[in-house]
Formats: C-alpha cells, structure tokens, sequence
C-alpha cells in the first residue's frame, strides 16, 4: 500500500485555507454531499478509515511521540501523559470503535412520525443530519476517532479541535481519517481539524453560527463556562455529575451498599460515579455503619447527623462539600429526616445528571421518579447505568445535563434534527 | 363575583419580589409544584383563568386605554396601535384560546421509548416539563395569555416580559390568570411579569440561567440578534422565513400560480409567506406573463432573465433582494437552468424555514425533498401550512428555525423534555 503519498496528497488538500472560517465553510460545503451519502457509502467511508488508522499507526505513534515529550518537557502530570499516549493497541481499539459504529444502524431517514390533515396534506418528519457537528475537547487523541465516527455515521462533517498537546497526534489521526473517506468517494473535508489552538481561534470556533449546527463541548468546567459565556453557536452542555444515592427508610441495605460501593468507587472519575449519599434517619443507625466498613479508602465527609453516629471515621463536611462533585474517592453524607428532605436535598444540590433511590417502598420510589428533576432517575440500580454504552445506544458522544434537544447519554439520534415533508396536490389556505 | 378584591388580594402577593432574579426564583419555586400537578388541575387553572379574563374585562381594557394613549402620544403607527388595542371581543378571544388548549391533550406523562437490557433493567424515556419556559415579546397582550396558556398545559411556569408599551395591559391580564391559578389551588407564581421593561432588565432576563429552562423571544431581527448575543439561557429562536417557491419544468403552472397567489398575498406579513420565486427556464415563457397578470398589486422584481421576459413588468431586483424578507406585497423572481441551480439558489438564500416546488416529476420532487435543508419542504402545497395550527398541533408558541430541539411548528410537545426512569433491583455496572 502507499500509504505514504496518499496521506500526502491529503494534506496538499487541507492547505487550501486552515483559518477557522475557512474550515467551517470546507465542512459545510462537504456536509451537503455526506447528508446525501446512502448508508453504504458512510459505512465504508468508517470501515476504511478504520483500515487507514492502522495503516498509518507508525506516522500516528510519531507524531504522538512529540506530543508525549512535548507533555513531560512541560512537566504534565502521569495522568495526562497516560491519556495522551497512544500505542499500536490503542490505535487498533481506535478503528475498532469505527467499525462498531459501522455496524450500528442507520438513525438517518427514520420517519418519526406521519399524518395527514382534512385538506388531504400528508405530513412526515424525518430524521435528517444537522450538518456540521464542532467537537473542542481536550487531551484525549482517541475522541478524534471517536467524534468522526459518530459524525460521519449520522450524515454530520466532523469540525474538530483539539487541544494544542494532542496536536501532532490529531494531525496524523485526521489525515487518515481523511483517505478513509476518500477512498470511499465521500469528501474528504467531511471532517476539518483546527490546527490554530489559540485561546483567540476557540473563540472564533464558538461563534462560526454560518458553519455549526452543533458545538458538543468535551471538558472541564473552565471549558463549559467559556461556552456558555461566549458560544452563539447552538451547543448541548455535556455537564457535572453530582449524583445521589437516597437511601430510604425500609431500603434493603446490602443493596443500598453494593449500589453505593459500585457508584463510588468503580470508576470515581466519571460524571456518573456517586459522589453523595443521603440517609433516612430511620436507616442511619444500621446503614451508616456499614458504609464505613464498606467503603475502605474513601474520604467520607458528613453532616452533625452523620457525625453523631460515626464519630471521626466521617469528618465535618465544608459548606460546599455537598454541591460540588469531587470526582475521587471522597464521598458527602447527609441524614434527613424524610424522603420530603431528601428531595429538597436533592433538588437544591444535584446537577441534573443522574439520582438514585434504593427503597422497597412503591411510593417512595414513585415519588422520587415523579419529583426529582434529572436526566436519569433510578430505583435500585447503580448511577453507573447512566452511559450511551449502557442504555443499549452502541456509541456515545457525551452525557447532556440540558434539558433542550437532548438529555441523558446522547447517541447518534441526538445528532440528528428533524425536516417535516408536506405533500400535496396543489392545496392552498383559505 | 368580588372580582376586585381578589385581583388587589393577587398584586400584594406579587409586590413580594419583582427584581427579575426574584421573579426567576418565585417562578422556578412555583415549576416544582405545578409540574406536579395532574392534568385536570391544569386545565381547571386554565378554564379558570378564562373566566378571570372575562370578568376582569373592564380592568383589562382601562390598563389597555392607557398603553393605547401613550401610544398615540409617542405617535406610534396604527398598525402598531392596531395590535396593541383590545376590545370585549378580542378579551373573549383570549379567553376562548385557554378553553381550547385546556381541550388539547396532555403532553406530559407520554412514554416516549421504553426497553430492557440484558442485565434486567428496564429503561424508559418519560415525557416531562421542562420548569421555567420563558418568553420576551412586543406590542401584542394576547400573548400574554397565549404563552400562559401553552406554558400552564404543558406543566411549565411562564416567566413573561412584553413590551413597555403594553405594560398596563400585561399587568392586568396577569393579575387575572393569577386568579385562575389560585382558584385551581396551584401557585399563582406559575406566571410572573418582568414589570421593569429597561434594557439592563431584557439582558439580565436574558442570562438568568438558574431560573430559565427555555427562552422562546417572539420578535423581529434586533430582538433574535440581541438573544443570540447575550443570551445564556437556552432559548429556541423563531427566525425569519425568506421562503421559496421553485416552480419546476414541467409544473402544472395553473397550480404553481395558486400556490403562489396564496402563498404570496394571503397573508404577506408572515413568516411563512413566500418571498421568492424560482421558475425553470422551462417553465419561465409562459410563467412569469401569468405572474404579471395574476399578482396585481404585488411590487416584482427580477434577476435579468426574468426581466427579458417580462420587461419592466418586473424590476431591477437589488443585490439583496434575494436574500431578504419582504414581509410585504414584494416578490423577488429568479430565472435558473435546472434543479440544481434551484436547489443552489436556495440554499445559498433561504433561511431554512419553509421551501416550496412546485413540480409533476417524481424524481424532482425527492430530490428537492431531500436536498433542501428546510424545516418544511412542501410539493406542491402552500407555504401557508407551515403552521402548528394548520399541522394539526392545535396550538403553536412559535416556528423554529433552528435544528436543535424543535425544528418547525412549536407546539405542547415541543415545551416539554424527557426524564430517563430506570427501574432495577439492584443491579451493579460490573
């Protein structure tokens, strides 16, 4: 294979005119044709793009390996390094996700609904491409693949920019991507990378309203408050987790600690780890216990109820310890008097994202369904749960904490939009 | 009826907290409740407010006889003091469009999708409110209560700013739903007027993120440009519609005229009234005379190849006479090759609101279908039926021209969210 000159010839291409503005309008442009792709032909675009990753892993890993020095000259934590380095398994688990989302169906051309009115218009809603899907995230090469293959998937060009310390990486993963869909006669512009990472150039990127559909934002919350701040842009916030487990009065409490122990501690780091617990008075006394011996190497921090039942193995809660994820192995615990307080906790704490009741009682667990106010709501099952993998959607590009458009984990329907067809035969309206 | 004292009873209630965060907060306080509330109290609120406006009539019209003198005095045009006058009549209209959509159904509660997954858990995606629905408009009080209606049914609370110019008005109608609330015991903080009309408080109104789940602004381009520049919120815009229609080579021309006569003269001040006309080289020789004869009174004006057909029967059309709206007895005509050209000509101009052809070929009418990035393309129906009304929504807060979470008609549904519920009995992410 001549990998070589062909990555070349791609790049000649993506001189044309790197600004911002000149990127957008290459994706919009691309994104007209890609909309129109028949599903075979995205579906091959993915498949030899996932070919062309693992074709081109040695340019890939070289251009990671300047990435990687440029992050340890600069003195980047462990962790960051960690996610920033790639290796030729990684480049294969990163094709390997292509070809999964290949194998998704289609959400392109579904008739959501249908009807026809009294004057004989038939009417049909269907589900189209946005048309330019903008991904800015940060440290993590593999979202470059991930954000492609969703996007391409769903009709949508890719308009991506990572940050500056995964630059040469991105660089090399996009060119790939790029003879992906090349080679299956779909433009390669169907997916632009921002080369210029300039604070200036992000927010050039947020305000482009004539190229963006949609600006999906991955990463922290400097990140998310500049969005919201400076994004004229149509954007889905992809927010905090500052999930609960309520434990009810009759809980069943092994239960409650198996939840409690997997919410926490099986991936702390995650926006759907548990970072508070809120504890019936009634099921204080026995549960909390429990919870100290359960929960071995995570920082517990409470309020004077929790305290008076487990002296210093929970130390006092700060102000803000209950509003705030902490995204570690720390935990708040709150006693409430009342599944009624423990809503009102919920609700002047929580984030949106996902809250949990372990209760056998069916009012309790049809009140905190009916009265908490989330993206997810769950009765006896671990906030884990709340994952595009894990709801059955087979790929995922965020989690959104917004009520608009989309909520809970998004898949490739939510980056989609509708398009009504009316159909006639020359009615008017009177 | 002691109408007036309850009335007064209803404004010292409100003389709590008006700064607009206060009202925000009053607002997202009642959402909670209401949200809550069965569909039957819903629709007593409404009924109930309905009978409120009735009998409040002679209040309403002397908060209105004062807007309509200041009014007068600033030398306001009629058409502007035209919408801003109420009458008995146009009172028992408002009335009467509560009693209609407390007819309607009730979005709420709808299982959207629901299904399991392998380890048991059963997920479903449940439809609900989405608590604070905000809406800033001009000079028409019946919006007042149009938005309270839409807002009330679909479990929202409305957080209202009108304009000052009918601030009188606004302020006695909102007393009056109020009392509708009231009777059907639900807070009568589940509708709030913005009494100070400055721009500081549209802008603060604007960015009051921890009380406005939706803004929805219903007025001309300053008011959309302002939104889309300051706002935080998540806001939904109505835009303009520079719709097209594109009469096609082989168009019956008889009902391409009918289609254009109605979607052109109808109702010219509407978005959904056609700005433009795209005819096939075709088609052009005898169209564009049966245009001149059929449009009297409609100003034409033409690129040069309709010009040579027609003579000065059509002017000069002006650089941007393409890609504006008239909002007026004005057509702009364009004379093009093929459908390409049409479908190049629109999507250069529209404004992705609702595109028309006008065709007896099958294979033109998909592709203008599926090439056309509207929120409603038509075959050979009229603009006029982009409308929630004319889909059959039974009621619309506006048309959005956006594509994230509505896209066209904006009816109850489309002032609603989704909560994912998932039931399990204990099942950990492993």
């Amino acid at each position: 294979m001549t990998i070589v000159p062909t990555l070349r010839a791609v790049d000649e291409a993506t001189s044309v005119d790197k600004s911002v503005a000149g990127l957008g309008r290459r994706a919009k442009a691309a994104s007209f044709r890609l909309g129109l792709a028949a599903t075979e032909q995205r579906n091959a675009a993915l498949v030899g793009a996932a070919r062309m990753l693992e074709a081109s892993s040695s340019l890939i890993l070289s251009g990671n390996s300047v990435d990687v020095a440029r992050a340890k000259r600069d003195g980047a934590p462990d962790a960051v390094i960690d996610r920033l380095r790639l290796s030729e398994a990684r480049i294969v688990a990163m094709a390997d996700g292509l070809r999964s989302v290949a194998d998704l169906p289609d959400p392109l051309g579904e008739v959501v609904a249908g009807w026809s009115r009294p004057n004989g218009i038939a009417i049909s809603k269907v589900r189209v491409p946005l048309g330019v899907v903008a991904v800015i995230y940060e440290n993590r090469p593999n979202v470059t693949s991930d954000a492609f293959g969703l996007c391409i998937k769903s009709g949508n060009a890719a308009f991506l920019r990572g940050s500056s310390g995964a630059l040469d990486t991105n660089i090399a993963i996009v060119a790939a991507l790029r003879s992906g869909l090349k080679e299956a006669s779909l433009p390669a512009d169907a997916v632009v990378l921002v080369e210029d990472t300039s604070h200036e150039s992000a927010k050039e990127f947020m305000r482009l309203r004539e190229s963006i559909d949609l600006l999906v934002p991955r990463g922290g919350p400097s990140l998310i408050a500049s969005i919201i701040e400076n994004a004229t842009v149509p954007y889905v916030i992809d927010g905090d987790g500052n999930c609960h487990l309520y434990v009810d009065a009759d809980a069943d409490l092994e239960m409650a600690l198996s939840l409690l122990v997997n919410g926490k501690t099986q991936r702390p780091s995650v926006c759907n780890a548990l970072e508070s617990l809120v504890v019936h008075e009634a099921a204080a006394t026995a549960f909390l216990p429990m919870v100290v011996r359960g929960l071995v190497g995570v920082e517990l921090v409470g309020d004077v109820r929790a305290r008076e039942i487990c002296g210093d193995a929970i130390g006092p809660a700060m102000p803000d310890d209950f509003s705030r994820e902490f995204l570690d192995l720390k935990l708040s615990v709150a006693v409430v008097d009342s599944i009624d307080d423990a809503i009102d906790h919920v609700r002047r704490n929580g984030t949106g994202h996902t809250e949990v009741i372990c209760t056998r009682s069916l009012r309790s667990a049809e009140r905190f369904i009916r009265e908490v106010d989330a993206a997810a709501v769950m009765v006896n099952a671990s906030s884990r749960f709340t994952d595009g993998e894990m709801f059955g959607f087979g790929a995922e590009i965020g989690i959104s904490t917004q009520k608009l458009h989309a909520r809970g984990p998004m898949g490739l329907r939510e980056l989609t939009t509708t398009k009504y067809v009316v159909r006639g035969d020359g009615q008017i309206r009177s």
